[in-house]
């Protein structure tokens, strides 16, 4: 199922409701450190803390009435929860949500804020699939995939649409990459969009099959992951991974242990609260400055639920 | 030394390239709680992370060349310590800083990292003045106040005129009330370009010398503040008090026990990092939520330079 331009256009009009256009914010230690221009897309601003909403709510406003009304149904051990169970809040329908019972407190607690009824699993990716789909079944509600599908990813491109609309001379593009939902749709973005951008995946070195399969050319599944950002410990989808494949330019890979130095970095220097999973980035720039040099960077800032009660050792 | 409208204005121009016009950002979550609309003013955006910029900015501007080339003298433990040392680097001027020795090591090391030479001294008032008293005679070196001083309260009323100047509609802006610079500034700043908004102060309940004098009507100094808000231990200053006196509509008190709950909760829900101080006005308002029923709100957020190495522990 390819994405053409225009699945991306309205992809954009159709969220707008529900998404928020989240700022673009200078980072000047950034620009004097890596001699380059550089700002943040904070898309940890939006409602639910996480770009998320951006594909799940793409996703649930193509379905019919009919299906919607049973229920959205997914699972997820994090801001995809969140996601779907702000949308079924927002139509007015359930939403029922599988998460592994090792997801942490905040994550659950946020997804039932939202009204979401949660069933717990064993924390394996077969006992969440297998529980989605009695759950779906039993329902009759339309499982929301977390990223693996067309209209997520067309979803997640709204955000680059967003810089791009804002600021149409961007050299360079940077995505933390997990499921690669929102580093395809960038990629697609930037082709449709802007025709100079260059995208840029970052990935934690413990959790690297996405860089594996774009160096290879190769989806990469055979990757157990161990990382400290537990946005990007899944394994790169299908369809994502054939846009990343032919659309992206380059996937840098960041240190395990410069994750948390640099999430905390960031805290003090902007502080503008992000996860670990969004200073992944930063990790994976520093060691590929020399090719941020005199260009126009902008970094997407994917989400801020950080567990407060459980922080990770502060170290710089 | 009374403080006019052009004094306001003045400030505001000969400052303009020193401070940051921060973003009012809104704030859902307080505005669903307390049935008002309510954004934040964000100062903790500011280059050093605090307002204290806009005062130490139009007291060094208004000095001469000459008087100026000696250098700029003060003593704090905090923030003013870091705006004068950020303006010394701006004018090329050298920054002489006492700071009490039990000070935090970030505060210090901010300090440092503009350049300022910093002397250490014991954590009393009666050490920090004489110690800056003989910096000042030694350097020659003026000293800049970091509150009572009527330079200082027009400087931090260009917090209070940018938000007016972008939304000319409020009904209550509250400030955090420590020395009283901001929070006279901010009234000073209603009473000329506003003629509508009422400027509340809020004050820990462990540093209430502002609220006594405020309630009494005349200036306390006898409150020994034990408040985590390190911000807002200082006793009000003579200059503020005349203002805040006259032109401010109430002081509200937060409890001491609810000052870190309240800022933990503003990081999760809203992703901006601020500092104790920063959070009291929010739990202060928490105890007078019915005056805000159907208002215009703004809240100054007036610093992000917390300890990450050293954080309050986590409740909610």
């Amino acid at each position: 199922m390819a994405i053409y331009r225009q699945d991306l256009s309205r992809a954009y009009s159709r969220t707008a409701r529900f998404r928020s256009v989240t700022p673009l914010v200078r980072v000047p230690f950034l620009e004097e450190r890596w001699k380059c221009q550089l700002y943040v897309k904070c898309d940890q601003f939006q409602e639910i803390g996480a770009f998320k909403i951006r594909g799940a709510a793409n996703f649930a406003l193509q379905l019919s009435d009919e299906e919607r009304k049973k229920g959205l149904v997914t699972h997820s051990s994090g801001n995809h929860a969140q996601a779907v169970a702000f949308m079924a809040k927002q139509l007015g329908v359930k939403a029922f949500i599988v998460m592994p019972d090792n997801s942490n407190r905040v994550k659950i607690g946020n997804a039932e804020k939202w009204g979401a009824e949660i069933s717990l699993c064993a924390p394996t990716i077969e006992a969440r699939l297998a529980a989605a789909e009695r759950l779906a079944e039993t329902t009759g509600g339309r499982i929301i995939p977390p990223f693996d599908h067309p209209w997520i990813v067309a979803g997640q491109a709204t955000c680059a649409m967003e810089v791009f609309s804002e600021w149409n001379d961007v050299d360079v593009l940077v995505a933390p990459l997990g499921g690669g939902g929102l580093l395809a749709g960038s990629a697609l973005a930037a082709k449709h969009f802007s025709n100079r951008t260059k995208i840029i995946g970052a990935e934690p070195e413990q959790a690297q099959d996405g860089y594996l399969g774009f160096t290879s050319g190769v989806r990469e599944e055979r990757v157990t992951a161990n990382t400290v950002a537990d946005g990007l410990r899944t394994t790169v989808g299908v369809t994502p991974f054939q846009i990343i494949k032919d659309e992206v330019q380059d996937v840098w890979l960041a240190p395990e242990d410069r994750i948390v130095p640099w999430m905390y970095t960031m805290w003090k220097e902007t502080k503008l609260l992000m996860e670990p999973s969004s200073a992944v980035p930063f990790a994976a720039m520093e060691e590929h400055q020399e090719k941020l040099r005199g260009k126009k960077v902008v970094v997407i800032i994917t989400g801020g639920n950080v567990d407060l009660a459980h922080l990770p050792v502060f170290s710089t």
